[in-house]
């Protein structure tokens, strides 16, 4: 298992790794920044492609270093059904997670790599390409990133703590003005928020998103105030629409 | 009003903006990559004193090429009571948005500068100095992302849409593996999601995070299994009462 193999074969597989999560990272990067120029069609196939492309150079590399280990990948097994985990060592690999973000050129996408001993997680490596973060962790050796060692935080109150998970399409990343950016780059299609801090949330946002095509206004659908703590945005085709949806769910 | 002015005072306008939000900037990235390694109460007074700091440093800048501007701050209308909006130019500013994720080392944080003119949002500056990016928009002039014209997406189908909200302490960013690596670094404090794609979300981020010092396990409080599907982290403090909170909303 994980805990007898020695340390430098260990720092061995990482290495590995970390090699295969920047090429596919350079793959990522490129598309990226082509994904916004596409109809949508196109989007979809870019997707797919960068996928498989990512999952392809990644199982190639790690096969040519490690070709008894076995191979879990996302692709493969949205092809060919997913095989069981054993107590093998097995390469377990997202090649691009975050599609939705990568679609919508959102700066959190990343390639996941992952190697499994013995049923346990043993090696990790989670490189964002974009804002350039290298995440690793190696059983008993501790985890990094960007070499720097990391640690999980100390906040013991539940009440004061930050909470993260997911629901399809929703974004919360905790700045109005960002997510008012957000909209204004396209990254968004829809925000809105009541009861926020003050104006100087807003201020700016506003302008940058109506001089890059998109609307703000009240979520009521009535006229934006400045001062009123209440603001939506939204690109130029939805709002009407997500008028209708907000004052549904008031 | 705004669109009385000529281009090239509203340009002035804006370049004086981008230079007070860039010195702001570089204030907030010297404490954001400090305020992991002080105890709370310093990182609340390390939040206070980078608020004021920027705030003084703006509004100083800006009075100074524009004496008779007015001015509507967070933290001067913290102390002193907001002031009304009028139809003058005013200078409306968050000198740091994000604070929770400031203290969180969550690089989502940004100065916000904006001018009302007739109460109309006409220059808007929002700097992210963690990824550096500068956003801005002029009335009339369009909108730009370091320097390079933004437009709001073109997607025109709700389902489809990618939205953006807060809710106090939440944040959703679309990517599990960079959620598990969240909590490795301390940025985050909890997560969980039942249902995702499949092992390779996971499989990397679980020992990234126990390496971090951090706890992955199933959401029931069970044993982590790598091929369930379902997946919670978190710091080592807060397991138990996370535990908790999770079977009661089940």
């Amino acid at each position: 298992m994980g805990e007898n193999y020695d340390a430098s074969v260990l720092d061995g597989f990482l290495a590995v790794a970390v090699d295969a999560a920047k090429s596919a990272g350079e793959i990522i990067r490129q598309g990226f920044y082509q994904t916004k120029h596409v109809e949508h069609k196109g989007q979809v196939d870019l997707v797919t492609e960068t996928d498989k492309a990512c999952e392809e150079l990644i199982f190639n590399y790690l096969k040519k270093h490690y070709p008894c280990h076995k191979f879990i990948g996302e692709e493969t097994s949205a092809a060919f059904g997913i095989s069981e985990l054993t107590d093998e060592p097995t390469w377990i690999v997202d090649p691009l997670d975050g599609t939705t973000n990568f679609v919508h050129g959102f700066p959190f996408v990343c390639v996941s790599i992952g190697l499994s001993i013995g049923k346990v997680p043993t090696v990790g490596v989670v490189y964002n390409p974009i804002i350039n973060e290298l995440f690793t962790g190696v059983l008993g050796q501790g985890a990094f990133l960007n070499g720097t060692p990391i640690k999980a935080s100390s906040q013991n109150e539940l009440v004061k703590a930050l909470l993260v998970t997911e629901v399809r399409s929703l974004r919360m990343c905790g700045s109005l003005a960002l997510n008012f950016c957000g909209i204004a780059c396209g990254r968004l299609d829809l925000c809105y928020e009541i009861g926020f801090g003050g104006p100087w949330d807003v201020a700016a946002g506003a302008i940058i998103v109506r001089e890059a095509g998109g609307h703000v206004f009240d979520p009521s659908g009535g006229d934006f105030d400045l001062m009123s703590q209440r603001a939506a945005a939204s690109n130029s085709h939805l709002k009407d629409a997500f008028i209708r949806e907000l004052n549904k769910s008031e």
